[in-house]
C-alpha cells in the first residue's frame, strides 16, 4: 500500500478549529433533514419544530463534509483552483451546507440570509414543496453535478478538467455509484487527460459500505484487492480509514498534502520537460462510518455505520418522545451554540478556514461555466458549402462536408473545443477534423499508431468505446463553459437516453428557473450511421427511436434537425455551435447521398425549417392533388423519386413537395416555440388534401406531433417498422414501405380522381418492387445501384 | 504474473491437427468474406468469384476461431459441458465457421450442406441480401448473444451461468467492448456467482489491440498494470501472448488446462467442503495480432495486426488483379484442399477433433434455452388476493402484494427463477421475497447483514447497482431457458434502454423467422417507484417515457400494462410470468394507493385488458356525456377523484369510467395483436363524446396509439409534462395537469351542455388547486394527505 508519513500537517489548533467547522456542516446537514423551526436550538426540541415529512439522506453527508472540509484547508494553503463534485446519491445536505458556511449560499438566495431566520428558511426550503432536492441540483451553488442518477461524477469530473490546466476537480464518488457500469470505465478517462494541457481530478473514493440496503461491492473486497485494482486503472491510491475523527483529521490532511505534492510534482515535471506520458495521478479511497456522528442506536438497532444511517436514521422524532431526545442530543452534540455567533452566523474563527470570493468551492466561476464562456470563434460556413448546380443530381457524404468545416471550427479554437466519438469518427466520415488536430491520447504508442491513427497527447478529438464516458466529458466541458460535438451511430445513441434526460433536465432547470447561472454552450449531438444504410450491420443497428426520447422533454431545451443534404447540414450545424442552452440533436448520414440545395437556398431553407421544394413540386399557382412531404435524407431522396415517378405517369397531377429541416416545426406553437401556426401549417399541407408522409424514425412521431392539425386525419406516414435485416439500402426501405415505390402507390391510393385509372401504374410499381427484390438476392448488396437515379425537371 | 509450466499438454500430432482445424476455420471465415463461386478455389481465383459488394469484420475472427478449436479439445478431453459467447463486434465469421465445421450448422439449414455447393451456400448468405448477418444473430447456432451492439457478453455468460452447476460458460471479450461501462463493471459479477449452486464462467480477454480505428486501452497499458486490474477485480488471469502459432497453440493449451484445472479443483473443494466462500476464478489474456494470418501487407501498407485489418483487409480484389492475387494467396495459404475432402467435407481426421452431439459448441442445448425451459410452479394467484369490498375505500401497497405472490414462486422454483433489482428490493417494497430467499453475495461479509441485509452465498435475489449488469444477466438466464423478475426505479430503466432494444430484436427474428429457436420465458420488467411520487427525489426520478421506447418495438414481442390496484397487479404477473417470448412491461406503483377491484373483479378486467367501470360510471344504459378514461395507478384514482366531483356538482351528467390496463387495446387491431376492433374501441370511447383521459406517462403515446380511431380528435390526454422538482404528489398531479380538480374542469370545457352553467364549479375547482398549494407550501410534504378520499357510492 502506498505509505504516506504519519506526521501531519495539522497543529492542535487546526486541528480543532477543522473538526468545529466538520460538526458546523454535520449541524447544517442533519437541521435540514429536521428541523422547520428553531434551527439554533434556542430553545429545547419540540415535536412542533420536526418537519411533517422526514426526507433526505444523512448516511453520505458527514462524509462529504469531511472532506470538503479539508479541500478548504489545502485551497487555502496553496491558494488552489478548485471544484468540487458530489457523486454519491442524495449528498446534497454536504454540498449545501458548506456553501452556506462559505456565505455564498445567502449571497445567491438572500431570502436564506446567515442569521437565525435564514438558518430557518435554508433548513425548511430543503426537500419541502417549493424547495429544493436532496441532490445536487442546478439550485445548489458551486455544483455542475446533480447525480440524481448514478454513475457519471467522474466523466463529468474529467470534462471539467480538460483545457483548464490551473483547474483542481475534486470528487467524491460513492460506493454505491462506484458500482456502475459508466463510473466503472471512467476511471480510464486517465489515459485521456494532458498533464501539460489540461488540470488534473482528485477522486476520493468514499467507501461507507452501504448503499441503500445492501454492502458496496468495493467495500467488501480484500484492501489488497482494491488497492491493485485502482493500480491496475492506473491511479496511486491512499488510504484513510477509520472513525475516530482526530486520528482521521490527522490522516486526511496529510493525505491530502501528499496527493497535491503529487500532483504538483506531475505538472511541474510534465510543464517544465514538456512530457505528457502517461503519469500515476493519486487518488483517495476514504473508509469511513455510514452516517458518521450520527445517532449510534436507534430503537435497540445499530445506526451509524450500517445502511439503517442510509437516510433518515430517526423517523418517528415528532411522534416518539425518546427518538426526539436521540435526535435532540444528536443535534446538540455538535454543540451549535458554540459555532455559530448570537445573529446564527458562523462564528469568525471557523469563517477564517474557508477561502474566499471565488476561491470558495460554492462560488468557482467554473462551476457557472457561462460566467467564463467564450463564444466559439468560426468562419463563415459558407466558405464550406458544397456546389450544387442542380437538385438531385449528384452524390456527395453530408458528413465528410460538415467534416471540413468542424476541422475549421477546431483550428480556430485550439482550447476551448473538442469533438466526441466512440472510436467512429473515421467510420462516420468526420476524418477532416484530423487535419487540425489528432486524437488524444496518453496511453502506450506503438509505431504503426501514426500512419492513420493520429493519436497525440495534444489531440482534442476524444475517441473511447464509451458512450457513457464521452457523453459524461462533454457534459463536464459544457457545464465549465466550453463547446463541443458529439458524433454518434444511431442505434447506440440509445446508450446515453438516460444521460440525456438528465443534463436536459438540468438545462430546464437551469435556464427556466436560475437567472444566475449563465446560459451554456449546447450539447450538440450529430447522429449518423442510419437506420437505412447498415448493410451487414443488419437488425441491432437499426433504430432511429432516440428522437421519440428527446420530444419527451421540455419544448424550451430540446431541438430536432434532419438536413436532408451536405450544405443544409452545414446551415444546421452553424446555427447549433452558436447556440445556448439546448441539446441539439442532427440527423445526417455519413453515407454518400443525393444534393439537392446550394447553399443559399439551403439557408432560405433551415431558417424557415420547412418549407415547398417548387423545383419539385408541379402545384404552381394552384392547389395541390396530394402534399409528399418528407424529413430526413433518405426519407427526401425516397419522397423525391415518388414524385418522379407520379409526374411520368400522371403528368397531370398536381403534386406539392415538402420538405422538413426542423421536426419541432410540425408541432402547434402552442407547445412549442419553433410550432407553426396553425394557418402556416395549413397553408403548407392544405387542410383537406392527403399528405403522404416519408419520415426517417418511427412514423408515430410524426403523428404524435401533428395530432392537433386540421389536416391530420389526411396524414399517412413512412416510417421505419422494426423490419430488417441485411438487405440492400433500397431493399429495406421497400420492406419498410418508404420506398418510391410504395409511396407513389400510396398517393394514387389517396387521390380520389386516380381511383381505378391509377391500376396501370400501381402493378408496374409493385412489378418494379418485386424486380428490386429478386435482384439483390441474386447479386448481393450494393448501395451504389441507387446511385442512378437522379432528378429530371 | 500467474506462472503456468512451458510444458504444453499438447502431441506434435495433435497440434498440427488443431493447427489445420484452425486453419480449416479461418479459410471459412476469410471465404464467408470474400466468395461468392469457387467456394474450394478448385479453379483459379476470378473476380467474378468475388463478391458484389465486400462486407465483414476480420479483424477479430482468426483470434476466436483461435479460442474455439482450443475450447473443442478440452471439451472433449475432459468432457465438459460448454457454451461460447462472441463477444466482440462483428466476430460472427469465426462461429459460424465452427458451427459449420461441427457439421450442425448444415443439420439446421439443410440448404447449407457439407459439401462444395452447401459451402457456397454458406459463405454466399453471409452479410448478402437475405442472409445473415455478420454479429452471433438468433440465425447462429450455438449462440445466446448477437453483441451487435457492445458491453453485455460477461453479463450475458454469468446469466447462462447462474444455476447451471455443470455448465461452463467461456467467452471472448474484445479489447473494444472492454471499454464500455457495462462491461467494465460486469467483471465484479464473480461477487454474485455461487461455485456450489452455479456454473462457472470463463473469460478470454482478446487483446488484439485495435477497436474500428483507435488502439484499445487495455492493449496499451502496461502488462503489469492490466494483471493488477483483473486480480483487482477478482480473478486470476493468465497470460497467452504471441504470433507464431505453433508456440501460440502450446501456450494455449497449457493454460487452458490450468484453467480447468483450477475450476475443477474451487469447484471440487466448494462443493466437497459446502463452502462458497468467493474464489479466484480463472481468466485468460489472450494477446494475438488482429487479423491473424490474414495479409501481411497490402499495398504498402501493413495489415495484419493493425487497425487496418478491422474489417475487409483487401477492398478491392474484384476489380484490382494486385489484390485478388493477395486474396487469392491468402485463401490458399491455408490449403483447403488438403483441409476438405472431395465432396467438399472436411476431412475425417479433423472432423474427430470436434466433440459429438450436444457437446458441440454449436449444438448445445443451453444455447437454444426453450430446449431446456421448465414451466414454473406456481400457486393460484388468487390466494394472494387482497380482501377489497368497497371500491376505493383502503389503501395499500400494490408491489407488497405483489411480494408475496413472488416469494411463493420463488419458493416453488428454487433452481430456475431469480428477481433481479439494482439495491431497490426493499425500496420497491418487494420485501416480502427475502423470507424464500436472501441476496446472493459472496463478497466479505460483516456481522450486521445478517440483521436486515439477507445476504448469504445461497440467496436468489440479485442486488448490484448496476442495471447493466442485471439485466445482462437476467436475459443470459432466460436465454438458457429459465424464468426471471426485474423491478427499477421508473425513471433509470432508461439506463437499459439500448439493451431492451437488443433484446426485443433478438426475440423478434427467434420467434418469427426461426422456429428451429424454441420459445423462452418472457423478460418481466416491473417499473415501479413512479413518476408521481417522488418526493425529495425531485426531477431527476421523474421520467415516465421508457413507454415510447417499448412502442418502438414490434408489436410481436413487447406488451405493456398498468394494473391500477394490487389485485389487477397480481393477475398482470401471473400472466407475464406464464408467457413467452415477450418482453413485459408492468408499471406499478410501490407507494400505498387506493384498491378498487376485488380478485374476481380484476381477473375479468384484466383479461379484457379495458373496461368499463360500471360502479364508478353514471351513464347506465344510456349514452354519456364524457367518458373519463385513465392508465395508471395515480392516474386512475386522480380520474375517479374527479368523476365524484364532477357527480356532486353536476348529479345528472352520464360520465362513464373507463380503465385501460393493457395499453395496446388502444391500437387498432391490425396494428398490434391485443389491439381493440374499432367497433369495441367506439363502443367503450363512442364516436363523439369527449374522452377525457388520465395517463400516467406522456400523453403523447396515447395519441401516438389512438390517431387512426374515429372519436380521437375528442381524446383530451393529460399526462406527465416535464414539470416538478420538489412537490407533494397532488401538487405536482396540479402542475401537470392530471390531478382532479383540472381532469374535472376540463371535463366542464368538453361538455356542451356544461357550457355556462359550469362556471360556479369551475371557479370551486380552481379555488382547490389554489388551496392545496398553498397548504403543501406552508405544511411541507406529505403524500398522505390525499388519503383522506375515498370513493363514496
Amino acid at each position: 500500500m502506498t505509505e504516506v508519513s504519519n506526521q501531519t500537517p495539522l497543529s492542535d489548533d487546526e486541528l480543532r478549529d477543522m473538526d468545529c467547522y466538520w460538526q458546523a456542516s454535520n449541524y447544517l446537514a442533519a437541521g435540514m433533514i429536521y428541523l422547520r423551526e428553531n434551527p439554533l436550538l434556542r430553545e429545547p426540541l419540540k415535536p412542533e419544530h420536526i418537519k411533517n415529512r422526514l426526507l433526505g439522506h444523512w448516511g453520505s453527508s458527514p462524509g462529504q463534509s469531511f472532506v470538503l472540509t479539508h479541500l478548504n484547508r489545502v485551497i487555502k494553503a496553496r491558494d488552489l483552483n478548485m471544484i468540487y463534485l458530489s457523486g454519491p446519491g442524495h449528498g446534497a445536505p454536504a454540498s449545501l451546507a458548506h456553501a452556506y458556511l462559505e456565505g455564498h449560499y445567502s449571497e445567491v438566495y438572500p431570502d436564506c440570509a446567515e442569521n437565525e431566520d435564514g438558518m430557518r428558511r435554508f433548513f425548511k426550503r430543503f426537500s419541502f414543496p417549493g424547495g429544493v432536492g436532496s441532490h445536487c441540483t442546478p439550485e445548489t451553488p458551486g455544483s455542475i453535478h446533480e447525480g440524481g442518477e448514478l454513475g457519471y461524477s467522474l466523466s463529468h469530473a474529467f470534462g471539467a478538467a480538460f483545457d483548464n490546466p490551473d483547474l483542481i476537480v475534486a470528487l467524491t464518488v460513492g460506493d454505491g455509484e462506484a458500482e456502475t457500469g459508466p463510473l466503472a470505465t471512467s476511471w480510464h478517462s486517465n489515459k485521456f487527460l494532458n498533464p501539460i494541457r489540461d488540470g488534473v481530478v482528485l477522486p476520493v473514493l468514499h467507501l461507507n459500505g452501504y448503499k441503500i440496503a445492501n454492502p458496496a461491492v468495493l467495500a467488501r473486497i480484500p484492501e489488497e484487492e482494491l488497492e491493485m485494482l485502482f493500480k491496475g486503472y492506473g491511479w496511486k491510491p491512499y488510504f484513510v480509514s477509520g472513525d475516530d475523527p482526530a486520528l482521521m483529521h490527522r490522516k486526511m490532511a496529510a493525505v491530502l498534502d501528499q496527493c497535491l505534492d503529487d500532483i504538483a510534482a506531475i505538472q511541474k515535471h510534465a510543464r517544465d520537460n514538456d512530457d505528457p506520458a502517461r503519469p500515476r495521478w493519486p487518488m483517495i479511497v476514504l473508509r469511513s462510518p455510514k452516517g458518521w456522528t450520527g445517532p449510534k442506536e436507534v430503537h435497540g438497532h445499530k445506526v451509524e455505520g450500517t445502511w439503517r444511517a442510509h437516510q433518515v436514521p430517526v423517523t418517528d422524532a415528532a411522534t416518539d418522545r425518546k427518538s426526539l431526545q436521540i435526535v435532540e442530543e444528536w443535534l446538540r452534540s455538535y454543540a451549535p451554540q458554540t459555532l455559530f455567533d448570537e445573529q446564527g452566523k458562523l462564528i469568525e474563527s471557523l469563517r477564517a478556514l474557508a477561502p474566499q470570493g471565488t476561491r470558495r468551492i460554492s462560488a468557482n466561476p467554473h462551476a457557472n461555466g457561462g460566467v467564463l464562456c467564450k463564444a466559439l470563434d468560426m468562419a463563415d460556413f459558407r466558405e464550406f458549402a458544397l456546389e450544387v448546380k442542380t437538385p438531385a443530381a449528384s452524390y456527395t457524404s453530408p458528413t465528410e462536408v460538415l467534416g471540413r468545416f468542424l476541422c475549421d471550427v477546431m483550428r480556430r479554437n485550439m482550447s476551448n473545443f473538442r469533438v466526441f466519438g466512440p472510436d467512429e469518427t473515421a467510420s462516420n466520415k468526420l476524418t477532416a477534423i484530423y487535419d487540425a488536430s489528432g486524437k488524444t491520447w496518453v496511453a502506450d504508442f506503438e509505431p504503426d499508431d501514426a500512419d492513420g491513427g493520429y493519436l497525440a497527447p495534444e489531440g482534442r478529438v476524444m475517441e473511447m468505446l464509451s458512450e457513457h464516458t464521452l457523453e459524461g466529458w462533454l457534459e463536464g466541458y459544457l457545464l465549465t463553459g466550453r463547446h463541443g460535438f458529439f458524433a454518434s451511430y444511431e442505434a447506440f445513441v440509445h446508450v446515453i437516453d438516460s444521460m440525456f434526460n438528465q443534463h436536459a433536465k438540468w438545462l430546464e432547470k437551469s435556464k427556466k428557473e436560475l437567472s444566475w447561472r449563465l446560459p451554456v454552450p449546447s450539447l450538440n449531438l450529430l447522429i449518423t450511421s442510419l437506420v437505412w444504410r447498415q448493410d451487414h450491420n443488419g437488425f441491432t443497428h437499426q433504430d432511429p427511436g432516440f428522437l421519440d426520447v428527446v420530444t419527451n422533454k421540455s419544448p424550451d431545451v430540446v431541438r430536432i434537425y434532419l438536413p436532408p443534404d451536405a450544405n443544409c447540414l452545414l446551415s444546421v450545424a452553424d446555427h447549433c455551435l452558436r447556440s445556448r442552452d439546448y441539446v441539439n440533436v442532427i440527423v445526417a448520414d455519413k453515407q454518400p447521398h443525393l444534393q439537392y440545395l446550394d447553399m443559399d437556398q439551403a439557408i432560405v431553407h433551415c431558417t424557415k425549417g420547412i418549407g415547398i421544394w417548387d423545383w419539385a413540386s408541379t402545384d404552381q399557382g394552384c392547389a395541390p392533388d396530394v402534399v409528399m412531404a418528407c424529413a430526413g435524407d433518405i426519407a427526401t431522396m425516397e419522397a423525391l423519386a415518388a414524385t418522379q415517378l407520379l409526374r411520368e405517369h400522371f403528368p397531370e397531377l398536381k403534386v406539392r413537395f415538402v420538405n422538413v429541416v426542423d421536426v419541432y416545426r410540425l408541432m402547434p406553437s402552442d407547445d412549442h416555440p419553433h410550432g407553426l401556426s396553425d394557418r402556416d401549417f395549413d397553408s403548407l399541407f392544405t387542410t383537406d388534401k392527403p399528405v403522404i408522409f416519408n419520415f426517417h424514425s418511427y412514423a408515430t412521431l410524426v403523428h404524435k406531433l401533428t395530432y392537433r392539425r386540421k389536416n391530420h386525419a389526411n396524414f399517412h406516414v413512412h416510417g421505419y417498422r422494426e423490419r430488417g435485416n441485411i438487405n440492400t439500402p433500397l431493399e429495406l426501405a421497400i420492406i419498410n414501405g418508404v420506398d418510391r415505390f410504395t409511396l407513389a402507390i400510396d398517393a394514387i391510393d389517396r387521390v380520389p380522381k386516380l381511383h381505378g385509372i391509377g391500376d396501370h401504374a400501381k402493378e408496374w410499381l409493385r412489378g418494379e418492387i418485386i424486380a428490386h427484390q429478386a435482384h439483390a438476392y441474386r447479386e448481393g448488396i450494393d448501395s451504389e445501384e441507387i446511385r442512378d437515379w437522379t432528378w429530371s425537371s
